[in-house]
Formats: C-alpha cells, structure tokens, sequence
C-alpha cells in the first residue's frame, strides 16, 4: 500500500499497472499477503489506537460545536468494543474464502486440439471512496487482495490520522510480500473525488461505502460503473390468505430488527381483503414496538378501533421514502398486479416480499418483481451477504448488470476466454463445401 | 412492436412497464412470437423488398452526390444474395437456444425450511443504437424477446423506410400472441439519440451495432452501462520458439481472412530473438497476401534482405492505430515481460495472442494478458460467439464487469435472489448465546 499524494491520474495508472502483476500472483502469494497484514496490524494496535484517539478528539470539538453529528464520531472509533478484534478476524475471514481466481466457467472443444476455456479473473482497479469508518481500509484492503484487484482508497477526512497509520503499517507489510506497492493506494489529498472518478480510463469499478447521498453523488458523476445502492426502499405485500401470527412477526422483524438498514421494511401493501382480517393484528404487533404507521384512508379506516396505534395520514411521498426509522407507509391494494406494479414503480428493486400462504400468488410475485431480492414468507433484513452465506459482503447493488444484491468476492470478478491451439486458422472453417465445422464440444469443467 | 412518436422519456417508460409483463412469459410463450414474427415476415417479403429499395434508390443517390458511402449503400440492400433468407433464418435459430430465462446458479439452505435460490432472469429494458443495416431489426427483436428484455430501437436515417416496413410487419404479429406491444419500440423520430441516452433510470443497456466512432460517441455520452467495444487493437507475440509455418499461417489468417474485422491483427510483436530466425517467413507469407508492414527500426533491418516485402517506417501512433486494412504495426520486444506490457498500455484489450512452442511461456501470457481473450497458437479471427459455439452474437465487449469478449444470450441477462420462507425472522439467528447459526448448505441445482 502507499500513501499516495500523486495525482489522481497517476495514482489511477499505478494502480493499473500494479493490477496486472496482482492478477498473476497465485492464491498462497495473496493469501500470504493477508496473513502479513494481519500480524502487522496485530503488533501496532497501540499506535494506531492512539492515532484513531487524535481524530476522535478533533471529531469530539467538532460534534460539540455542531460541526458533525455524534453518530458519526461514534462510528468513527476503533477502540469500541469489539471494533478493532472483528477488524483482524475480518482479514483472516476474507484469506480463507475459496481462491475467486481462476475458476474455470466453461470449456468447449471448438476442433481437435482447439480448446476454449473461460476463466475468472479480476477485474483491475477499484476506486472505493468511503466515510468515516476507518476499519474499512483493512477491510477493503484484504477484499481486494484476495480477489487480485488493485485499489484505490479515498476516505473521509474525519478519519485521516487513522487511515494514514493504518496505511503505514499495512504499506510495511506488503513490502515483504509479492504484491506490488501500487495495488493499493490510499489518497490522502483533499477534494479529489471529482477527478477521481474521471478516471474511467483506468479505473474499472466505483464502490461507494457510505450515505445514501455519497452513493446518489458517487453515480450521478462518474461514467466508471458503480457497485450499490443509492436506496432501500423495501415493501411487504400482505395478502389475505397469509398465517395473521407470522405475518406479524415478520413484519415486525421487517420493520424494527435495526431500521437504518437499507435491507428494512418501509412500505406495506395490504390487500384490501386482509384489511379487517389481518392488518389489525399486525399494526398492534407493530405499535408495541413503537412504529408509527402514515396510512392512506381505507387501511387508516380500517385501523380505527385498533387501541394504542400512532397513526398518521399518508403522503404521496411517502411511499417513495426510505424513512430507515420506526415509521412505516400503509397502502391499501386490491390484487397481487397492483402489489407488484405499485413496488416496481416506486420500490428501490432492493429487496421486497410477499406474505400469503398461496404458493401460486408467491411464485407470481417473485417472477413479477423487478428487484434484487424476492421473498416468500421470510424478513426482508436476510438480504445480506454473510446471511447468504458468501462470508464477506462488498455491498448490496440494485444494479440490473453484473451484480445484484448482496455482492461477496464473486462480484469483484470478471472473466476472460482462453483458447489453446495448434496453429488453427479461422479460414478453413465455415459452411461450404470444403470447409471444416466446429464441433463445440461441451468439456467437463475441471 | 410499436412504431413511436412517443418522447424518449415515455418510450422508455413503456418500454419498461412492458419488460415487466415480458419478464414473466413462459419460454413457449416468448418462442411462439418468433414463429409468429417469422411467419409474417415470410409472408410480407414483397412489401418489405419494395420499401427497402425506395431506401436503396435515395440512397444511391446520395452516394453518387458524394454525400454516401457505397458501401453503406451495399449495407442496406435486404435484396442481396442470401441476406433474406439469413435473416429469416436467424429469426428461428435464436428461437431454437435453449431458454436462458429461469436457470437457477445458486440453491443454498439457509435453515431449514428456508431455501435461498439465485435464478436468471431479463435485464429489463435495452436501447439498441444502429446504423444502416435493416436487418439488425429483426435479429434484435429476436434476441429481445427470446430473453425477455424489452428493447427500444434507433436506427439509421438511410434505411428508414425499411425499418417501418418491417416493423409494421412484426408489430401486426406480435399483437397476436402474449407480448406486450411495448415491449419492441422503434423509435423514428430525428435527433433523440441524446435524449434517449440520458432515459438511464428505465432503461438499463445500451447496445450499439455500428462504427467504431458511433460507439465511442454513445460510451462518452450516456450514464447507462454499453456493451461492446470502440476498438479492437489486437496483437500477435512471435516468440522464438515458434513454429515458422505455423506462425506465418496464424499471422496471415489473423491479418488477412477479414482485415476490417474488429478481431483481425493490427500489431506484430517480434522477440528479438526471432527478428532474424522467425519474421522473414511470415514477412514473406504477409507480402504474398499484400500487407504492408510498418516496422521498427530493429524489425525493418532484419528485414532489409528478405525479397517482395512493402516496408515503411512505423510512427508511435501505428502501435495504437486500428488499421482495419491490409498494413500492419511491427514490434521488436526483448521478452514477454515487454510484450505483455506493451499489450495492456497499447492495446485494447480485446483479443491478443502468443505464438511459442513453450506451454509455460503460453500460460504466462495467457495470465498477465488483460484482454477478454488470450490466445496460443490459434489466430485472433476466432474471437466471435458463432465459433465459440454461442450459437448467436450480441457484440464484442471489451468491458471489465458483466459480460466480456463475444457476448451471446447470457450478456442479456441478470438474476435475482428467491427467498422461500415459513415465516422466519432475522432476530433470532446469530452468533450470542441462545441464538440460531445459519445452515448455508450448498443445495443441488434442480
């Protein structure tokens, strides 16, 4: 790693061309590289503790004068419990995933001794631009790693005495490693997100790890493909035949299980059908969890003599709002088809799910859903890439190329075709008489 | 299909409202209208050849004013030799892939009774950009429907009449069977290219079928993601220990088969060591076909005796030049460390190849090489979906996320994450004492 104050086009082709000795390395040279870091940062905790001490104070001065918020000072210490301990274990994690390097896709016998052969491999240079956490370096830094990327970090200036004695310590480490010093660049200059991500030239992909409004700049200014979501705006459709208990407790686990998450419920749709025979049951289980519903007329009408609810009257805008607080928008819809409709127009294509006890309603419900996740009868917070099971997550993307959803190595990978021949020349192939054809020969991958 | 006046920004949306009915056909459903797109056009063959020759004799005219190419006007002409029946033809191919909607790649149990599923599904909405060629219509409309995207259509102003033409052919047989009238948009007014490039919230791939230049216009001037590629600057490695016939073979083929071919040859890069054993051969082979060579100075002296050759001074630019005719660049490099790096600054990572006897040599490139196809001992003409047995092509991408090199059906398709539950919440799972841990058992692929 360097702490780099080159320009944001030369650190760009530095990280390029570190990419291309990184993507050769074999999985024990990343993998030994991990396991560097990972002692390195084991044996400076005490520095880099007492760095992360110097921002905190200076964001301390800043909260108390209104400057920044006490959240974000919170999320900016290492020293909380547990913080710098799931940071270390986090890079071991990460080294022993399976290798995503290299893993053969497809094999084709094109003609005797002519063989294609599709592999994966990384995708070059990452930009991951990030706010205050400063444990996202180490965890960027070892994603990026094991996946044979290069990457180029840009973190918020609140964290700046930790990011650096981080970068210090894992720069050191990799010198004694086979990845060369280019593949991961920490910029430390100010106000360079802009030309940043003017490097599409060299840059291959954005990974924004912040606000919704980081992510919404982040792909509202850059050509380079960004990995994410700017929303979460994730709805539950209720339909009349749905279990009334399960229905609460998914719904509340939706809705209150942690309501910052992108991956919470914001909007229900309830079937008119179910508005006297479900809803009630559900909006009381949700009160005694401190939601405030904004109901449109008829779901608020039939809520009426439901004792101890906090209703409101619903606006338009607020089935467009991801309001990741314990306040909830109720919409009444006749059919499945205005369910859907409602959530692919106004929906995030996050994650949405449907509760009823009709397999067939289900099915057409996920097959109509335009989004990353659908889901039968199950809490939309699963969406998540360790609940999944791919053991990290880069992030969730509502993306409709690449990937989507909770993103774990795979989606840091791309692939290229090998062909193996023997002197084969395209000339003598074709459909005429004379010429030879193709035996696209499907091989067992090895 | 629907012929539209409609703004770009409510093409866009009706395209996607479209794509969401589309995206849950039934692959008989999605085959039924090719057959009936087929089926008409057969029928309207004579209609369709008139109004294509009204496109022809403008065009003509055009031409002998100077203000067309010929070739362009050769491009339009659906009456020539065999394009008919091919496009025909090609219409039922696509028909005949296997179904590339609904596959699933991912079953993990995540507990019991609570199955996550990743399966393939449509991209959504594609904007297909092109130039003259009338018969891009309806192979894209093919490709549309068989994977379920929804497209909106741009074509070129000189073969308007044919496209309207076939459009009012497809569009009278789609209204017979299940796919939305939305779903296949040509758009005829003028001048909206801009305007339908900034539609990046409904429409979600642009895929443009023409130049070079038009493709590098739409890649610098749209935030949605585009498939395919501005160049194709390919390069072949003679490494000394290469066979000559075989190399003198490949490199010929790779010249020459179809020099305006985005994965024909357009640098030699020479080992030093072979400039005086290896190059004269295939300078000789290269000369007989009439290529000129634009040489170093080390690669022009070793060839100063060989007889018949056409020699020129190569500039700087001619090692990023996409000659797309009968010249091209030669390079002497002193190793492969040299060739690979020359490759991925100059190059333009499209498709490139090593000539060498030495496996170990071979599988080195075939690694650092940053191109969506790497190639030993096989010429770069084979970089296309046909001959890798995609049994179509929707472009060439030099990408580095989602789809790369040839592109068949699965570059046009996403997935998303089915979630089938009974009623589980995310609160109860964790690592904490009385919480439950996720199974993430790997489940077989149905």
């Amino acid at each position: 790693m360097s702490l780099t104050n080159a320009s944001p086009a030369d650190a760009a082709q530095a990280a390029k061309s570190a990419s291309h000795v990184l993507a050769t390395l074999s999985a024990d040279a990343r993998n030994d590289a991990l396991t560097a870091i990972h002692a390195a940062l084991t044996a400076s905790r005490d520095d880099i503790l007492a760095a992360n001490a110097r921002d905190l104070e200076l964001a301390g001065q800043a909260a108390a004068d209104g400057k920044l918020s006490q959240s974000l000072v919170s999320r900016l210490d290492l020293g909380k419990k547990g913080k710098w301990e799931d940071m270390l274990k986090g890079i071991l994690d990460v080294r022993d995933l399976e290798d995503p390097v290299g893993r053969v896709t497809l094999r084709t016998r094109l003609d005797d001794g002519l063989e294609l052969e599709r592999v994966t491999c990384p995708i070059g240079v990452l930009l991951i631009i990030f706010e205050a956490r400063p444990e996202v370096i180490a965890n960027i830094a070892a994603l990026a790693i094991k996946s044979g990327n290069a990457a180029i970090l840009k973190g918020g200036k609140e964290s700046t005495e930790s990011f650096v004695a981080i970068s210090r310590v894992i720069s050191a480490a990799l010198d004694k490693t086979q990845v060369p010093n280019g593949a991961i660049q920490l910029v430390t200059t100010r106000d360079v997100i802009a030309d940043l991500l003017a490097q599409d030239r060299h840059i291959d992909l954005v990974i924004p790890r912040g606000s919704n409004d980081l992510v919404r700049y982040i792909k509202n200014n850059t050509r380079i493909p960004v990995l994410g979501h700017a929303d979460g705006i994730c709805s539950t459709y209720l339909e009349q035949s749905a279990d009334p208990a399960m229905a609460a407790e998914v719904i509340v686990d939706s809705k209150t299980n942690y309501p910052a998450a992108c991956n919470s419920l914001e909007t229900l749709l309830v079937q008119d059908a179910a508005l006297n025979t479900l809803l009630p049951t559900v909006a009381a289980a949700l009160a005694a969890k401190g939601v405030e519903l904004r109901c449109d007329a008829q779901s608020k009408a039939a809520l009426q003599n439901t004792p101890g609810l906090t209703l409101a009257d619903a606006t338009d805008a607020d089935f467009s709002t991801e309001f990741l607080s314990l306040t909830l928008a109720v919409k009444t819809v006749s059919s499945l088809s205005d369910a859907v409709a409602h959530i692919n127009t106004h929906g995030s294509h996050h994650t949405d799910c449907i509760l009823t006890s009709s397999k067939e309603q289900a099915e057409q419900f996920m097959s109509a859903v335009d989004s990353a996740g659908v889901y039968w009868n199950a809490s939309t917070r699963f969406a998540d890439g360790t609940r999944y099971g791919f053991g990290t997550e880069v992030g969730i993307s509502t993306n409709k190329i690449h990937s989507r959803g909770p993103v774990g190595l795979e989606g840091l990978m791309i692939y290229k075709y090998k062909l193996r021949g023997q002197g084969q020349v395209s000339a003598v192939y074709g459909e005429g008489e004379g010429k030879k054809r193709y035996l696209h020969q499907r091989l067992d991958l090895e």
